[in-house]
């Protein structure tokens, strides 16, 4: 077999190090590392194959990378690589798929179960040593709708199965909707959200889902309903969902992606009550699946087979 | 259909006016309130069922209660029923099966999930405005034990599937072995206990089971493993797991339920870290469900049907 010439790139000197070390117990021999720009135009002629994350994609379109044929990104969201018309069109362009659903999915029902059984009072009680024996709600019987049926939104709701909700999804391509009780399309948005307990955005970032959720939206989802964003910062207006929460509308809110990241010191987002902030944390790219999913896609490519993950610039993801 | 004289006891006058409502909607007639001794002592002669829930036993062995048949318990512990003397034993007692295991399943994913993930640590960094990227644990591929598989402990077998967690269950009957990937009987505690991640408590409160958590127990587990008591709280021996936790043995421990109720405000419990005490709230006894509860068990009382959740005395469950 064949081994392509293979550019592993990360800021992190220690995280791109991680990873060539993994790829390279694969058996993988020709792998090479850079975490800066200089390093990057140094091993780039000859690299047949990138690995990378936050890569110098302006470095792409000059002759010292005329050798690339295929960049696999670290992530799962593309939208940035997308977006950058550097990228020439004869690379072709993977992102991580089927690698996230577990975790993100754990995210997800942590905070749902948190918000159903207010878990922040539980915590106060404790602090006040105040014995506070209040009813809680149940997830069971209430309806979820995952917006994005891929290999996360699918996972979310094989697990709202188990806690025994109604579950509505959304999706462009209608691929997984045998999954849910009810499926919506891309021009049924209102529809799709008016009836929900909580909604949970798992959808890529395109021209298509960019701050699809407005105003008009939230303000057409129950007062007391929950959102979860774990798919990209913009797929909400940011400003709008501040006006909506600080109105008093929508019970919780559950933000792991901003439009920026990391999010602004003085973003609203960090102190409206009933907002919960993370760190873009809940699908973590760690070194082991990364690798995995990225060994397995580079034996196909070996072997001339299709890859995983291969993404549609026109679709956007 | 000969409707028997019911008598709904509950200290609280409101909750017990809520119940007699509820049960008359299902159009049974002949039913009294009392949420007081003397109210008892009044209404009890004539009785032949009832339903309550801290019922001053004391009364039942007297001639004023001579026609009191059966016992309907609002929880699903019975152990201080048991315990009193006083409740004659031609009188059949029953106790709320089947009822709690989607509440006290979803306050146990929670805290799983809030343990796994890290959620406080998630909550410190947004108080701090801190971008905090770290990368939590995953439960999947974790092993849970659950002890006792009776209605409670299957539901939470059933959402640890879900979770793709290894499964092991401890049981005296046995009756649902099958559920789990491991079985282990009433004399292999040791053994069932040493290789958890999460030790689940749904155990019922008899001489078997009385403080069986003591500290050679805890000291088998793995350091690292987390404790969870939805069952009742003499289950543990209180002092035992106050020292394992300030010897820095268990990761986490979660107690809905304590040897005193209400926590006594000066218990350690209160403020060991990585402890998390919440108020006997896991399983609520709500009027709905156990008013439907009752009433289907009315039904089978009329018919002569054998009830739901009758009580084995010398079992203690």
């Amino acid at each position: 077999m064949i081994q392509p010439n293979i550019l592993v790139f990360h800021p992190d000197y220690l995280i791109v190090e991680a990873y060539t070390k993994s790829i390279q117990r694969y058996g993988f021999k020709s792998v090479q590392a850079a975490s800066t720009l200089e390093e990057a135009i140094k091993l780039l002629p000859g690299t047949e194959v990138i690995l990378g994350w936050k890569f110098p994609l302006e470095l792409l379109n000059q002759p010292i990378a005329s050798s690339v044929r295929w960049f696999q990104s670290m992530g799962a969201g593309v939208d940035d690589l997308i977006a950058d018309s550097s990228l020439p069109q004869d690379i072709i362009l993977t992102r991580i798929v089927n690698q996230f659903g577990t975790y993100i999915s754990e995210y997800v029902f942590m905070f749902l179960l948190y918000i159903a059984k207010n878990g922040s009072r539980m915590r106060q009680a404790q602090i006040e040593r105040q014995w506070d024996p209040f009813i809680s709600e149940s997830l069971a019987g209430k309806t979820v709708g995952v917006a994005g049926l891929g290999s996360i939104g699918s996972e979310i709701v094989r697990k709202a199965r188990a806690f025994d909700m109604n579950v509505h999804g959304l999706s462009v391509s209608g691929t997984n909707a045998s999954l849910v009780d009810d499926h919506f399309s891309a021009d049924q948005w209102n529809e799709f959200v008016k009836d929900l307990d909580y909604l949970i955005l798992t959808l890529p970032l395109t021209d298509a889902t960019r701050t699809i959720v407005n105003k008009d939206l939230l303000l057409a989802m129950k007062q007391n309903a929950c959102l979860i964003n774990v798919g990209r910062g913009a797929l909400i207006n940011e400003g709008d969902l501040v006006d909506v929460m600080q109105s008093g509308h929508l019970r919780a809110v559950v933000l792991d992606v901003f439009e920026i990241e990391p999010l602004p010191k003085d973003h609203a987002f960090w102190a409206i009550p009933n907002v919960y902030v993370s760190s873009h944390l809940s699908g973590p790219s760690t070194i082991d699946s990364v690798s995995n999913f990225f060994v397995e896609n580079l034996k196909y490519y070996i072997e001339g087979q299709p890859l995983n993950g291969v993404v549609n610039r026109e679709r956007g993801y």
